[in-house]
């Protein structure tokens, strides 16, 4: 009946942290450990907007990372990243660059937060030339992209690590443990909500790939990311998919801001994610696992544990605003872990089949948003 | 019935994360800002336990600060924070450099971690040379100490901030701001709670001033200042304590680890402080405002919003372990409250009168401690 | 932003409580009202499992009813009733006898708890000697005899009250508050969890309908009421059901105890409703609105506010164990309701449209669960 | 670290509710115990507003009592009750009337919800007829009068049951379990919430006894019983109360509205009870045990387990009202537990030790408010 993180989590917890007394470590062990791992020398491919407010603040903040230079095609985005970093220290360079700069012995990997058309190239130059790589989801375009990018990986026998970030979640770790443990019994049905705040800017909609449906390949696939790691890949018999289009705008752009996903399983298992663009409350990001032993359940934190009571009844803050206040500390725990993979010390918490199943229902399903049938695998 | 945060809370969470779109600021405001303020080279003293594990990554990830050099007495500590945050770069120079430090005008500012006894004379010393100061908890040693460093700081035009940490969690914020906004009513109850995790060393408690009672001067003094706070120094009028000592070795030192304090104030405003050295179940830190129009409470978030239900009932995880998990963002944005008071764009939030008046209730509390009668104002 | 019951609730609780003081009513008030009110003479048909343990025993409570009679077919069942509730002054007689108890000019209304099979004939002749009816869930067998129970009771005028519970309870009472009052903009998704336990009797389910889907028509009706209602009878466009059978037994007898019904409506809002026949942690029933200025959540309340928090995390008691108990307080005051609508003070909360509805959803379900397709309304 | 009611909490709701198929107890076996047990012939002594709001509906309710008579000297009060409640078949008497009724051999327990004043007259006539006695806390007026009714029913071999019905809620059943079950370890901390609502009315309040305090007295009665019952009567070594006076009416009459009392043991345990006589948003009682191994709660429930969010964060309903509706099923549970006393099933809840340890408390309490002083026992 414990609520327990799994192991894996807890030392990479540790591991970022360093507090030792707290942690009950003791001081010289993590020392020690420190003093043979050197820093790490980086490079950095994008500099756009979650990876200027989110992933290179983060680097900057784990100490064992050293970014050797940033690529950034935007010259203007790149002034406004060194003022706002205080990066003046560092270059900031452009695509063309590339290849000289991947071919530095002295660097050690490459965090890839580049448009995804770009990341299949990057990825496997990165890694032809033994450097490790960590990549914003999705890790390509396609199947057949993402399946090109692992074996890479597998070949030149580098770490390839595609940041989903919400599994760095210590709710979500729990569901996962939980899930492994079987105090569930058998699993019947997941139920994810999913829903975004703000509305992204009509740009970056209509930016994006117009011949699929971009809600469930763009804000889905990180459900659909959870479905697959909590099943550890379980295996789909169908998919059937419902949505609409509320927003004017996007009426025009034919792109839904509204659906649902729902999933049968071969071992009877269902699953229904709802996805919606927009959510006035907060960023509402939920999983629940309901099993014939018992239901397992991540809610949302919300932005502090006050609360007020008056005559007409009880009060509480909002949920968190948007995902880099939700998953701020996931977000530095996913590079933490990266550093982890590449001292050896795990293995990858994302795997090439998790991320080809990912793939795989995301097409299934954008087949059953075109057709408004049931589709089977 | 809104649950706002205040406004001075909101803009320095903003300054702290310089997350624009998501938080709706222009980008170039924030940049701007930026661009007109240069980093601030501050040195350090002190690199002891929460110094390490806490103050110093923190001023490392604000990339508004530039640490020019560290104090610290024990050389083995020095190393061994070097080795574990990477600083090799940067000075550790010992006591005696001080004069010559704070000579440096390229300096701003200095933080103060050193022990409490050395406090006076360091923040004197920082403030004559027109550095600013922030200071750990608490300011100084005595009353008439604390009265001459913020004297000093008047009269040198400087800031001298005291960082009572949990003032910037933003459920005690959100306290703050209820009881400013008068929806309340009148203030009947203020209800602490202050159950500390892990239990301190034996080597701590034995160390600190054995005429007095370390369990009001050294933890209940964050419950006093939550108490001054809240009310804007409202007057006491009678001061009660009970205590016990469960721990067997520290009934020898004869230092309590369990104790009330219960107060009275002259507008009929009565307080309970419940002060425990070791809580098993995490850290429990929590305050009640009962109003005669409404009541409102900072509670304990938990480790992470997951929860699980069987057939015996729901489990959810524990409480924070201690303080700098409950407190990480807390003592984030202690920081950037000092920055933000360095540019002069607010007032320090804690002042001279309310570290006076802690001062002097805890010297009251000491007296019915030691006598165990009610104590008058 | 209140939390405010709708006004027929709060009237109808306090009709029940009848506590003067506490509810600020005056005194003379209440008296007065039941003054000009007789008790109301009133005749049962049913004393089977539900009726003996949930609704004869209510009507005994609430003081405004006298039973003048209980017809039940089982003589065994009728000792056990009579000496279980102390029953033994009042007659328990069999079906047969019903056309003479049903003339008896000094019977007020009638409670309908016997088979569903038995439902049509039974109201139907009861309103046609003019006795109000309150009959236990579904009205009848099918959208046709649905249909002339209540034109028979507009044609003699006298009141057909189908007790949906669920209705009844607070939060559920609260949901349709909120539904109506437009605070949460245009509704985008209803998601309703509908977990029994414990699993009913095989004997039981294989008596139902082997035809169409139990799991449906009998448990599911609820839910499908749920939405009906806070929808104020919107228009559905499609739906589609998924189901499973996890239980060995019901494999046999081809009855799922698993199922998502899914729908889209032509105002573009979605559904999904999730169905198991089996929930160990408790009686599970929720029922979430998500709009577009935000979500309301009727969810379970706990068999107490007890918890418990050690070293490995926090302990919470169950859900309520099954339906006599989570909704104890609903089923009393739907029987209050059915009084408040005899005294003419108020419509019955249930109408004839809404049975329709739900009627007509049932069987466009239970034709999705057959064909495994999506079906059109 | 399962939650779990005692055992006779659990026989105690199901003979109270006595649905067989919910609970797993076959049919038969009810059936049976109730044959054996004819229905209970009672007195009600007192038809005032508690007793006519909350004991006598309760007693009608639970069929295995049938009231013969009532005693109120009130006429108008017995005709509003008698219309109210329907009553118009049970005689109502008057005080004068009662050695006769005491006499009636047919007669097996009265209920004593007469002024506090009568109490220990008609509990010991009642004793001497061998009827048993269920009684509204306090039991009588003073230690000696407390003391003689329990040696009168230790003597005539009969049920005395004092009501102090917050031991019947299941939250604060659950803490005694706790608390007897050791998993707290040792007890460190008891801390009770006590906030009355509404206000009773001034004419209530200028009524009872001027000379002492009736905040403590009246109120803070079923606290200390509470603290009693928790620590299995430990021994008290002092109590301290502060006390404040809000309301301009009671400051006339002198009567404080507001205080704290706070408490230490012999065994190092501390408690403080907060109580004040108007709490806007709800009656408040909470109860909180803190020990060496972990800490239990016994909160307050909501009125419904609804919430909602919007943009401003989130809504829940207020506590309840009042007593009535806080402790409905527990008055109820209260009456099922006399029955069980007196069917020899079990030994009544509450005992003479403790209530005569109540009252010491409320003595010394008493002093402490008076002279201002801490008062040892």
């Amino acid at each position: 009946m414990l609520v327990r993180l799994p192991k894996w989590y807890t030392e990479l917890r540790l591991s970022c942290r360093q507090i030792q007394k707290c942690q009950r470590l003791s001081f010289s062990t993590v020392v020690e450990k420190n003093k043979t791992k050197d820093r790490l020398n980086v490079g950095v491919f994008g500099a756009g907007r979650i990876a200027s407010s989110v992933h290179i603040p983060n680097i900057l903040r784990d100490r064992r990372y050293n970014i050797n230079w940033v690529v950034e095609e935007n010259e203007q985005q790149s002034q406004k990243v060194k003022d706002q970093l205080f990066l003046h220290d560092i270059p900031f360079l452009t695509f063309k660059d590339r290849k000289s700069l991947l071919a530095d012995k002295g660097l050690d990997a490459v965090f890839v937060f580049s448009p995804t058309s770009t990341h299949a190239e990057i990825i496997c130059d990165s890694l032809k030339e033994a450097k490790s790589v960590m990549v914003e989801k999705p890790t390509a375009e396609s199947f057949t992209d993402i399946k090109t990018c692992y074996e890479t990986a597998e070949n030149y026998g580098t770490v390839l690590l595609t940041s989903f970030q919400r599994r760095f979640d210590p709710a979500f770790a729990s569901l996962k443990a939980t899930a492994q443990s079987g105090t569930l019994g058998d699993l019947q049905l997941l139920r994810l909500t999913s829903r975004d705040n703000p509305k992204p800017s009509y740009e970056f909609l209509s930016n994006t790939d117009q011949e699929g449906c971009n809600l469930i390949s763009d804000m889905a696939i990180h459900d659909i990311d959870m479905l697959v790691w909590l099943t550890s890949c379980a295996a789909p018999k169908s998919v059937f998919v419902m949505t609409h289009i509320r927003d004017e705008t996007l009426q025009k752009i034919g792109e839904p801001d509204a659906g649902v996903v729902a999933l049968t399983f071969q071992d009877g298992l269902m699953a229904t994610i709802d996805v919606f663009r927009e959510c006035v409350y907060g960023y509402d990001i939920r999983t629940e696992m309901f099993g014939t032993k018992g239901m397992a359940m991540a809610d949302n934190p919300r932005r502090s544990s006050y609360s007020v009571d008056y005559l007409q009844g009880s009060s509480s803050p909002p949920l968190h605003y948007s995902f880099p206040q939700r998953f701020e500390k996931a977000f530095e725990l996913a590079l933490a872990h990266f550093y982890s993979c590449l001292s050896g010390d795990v293995q990858p918490l994302v795997t090439k089949e998790e991320c080809l199943l990912v793939s795989k229902i995301i097409e299934k399903a954008v087949e059953s948003y075109k057709t408004g049938k049931v589709v089977n695998f």
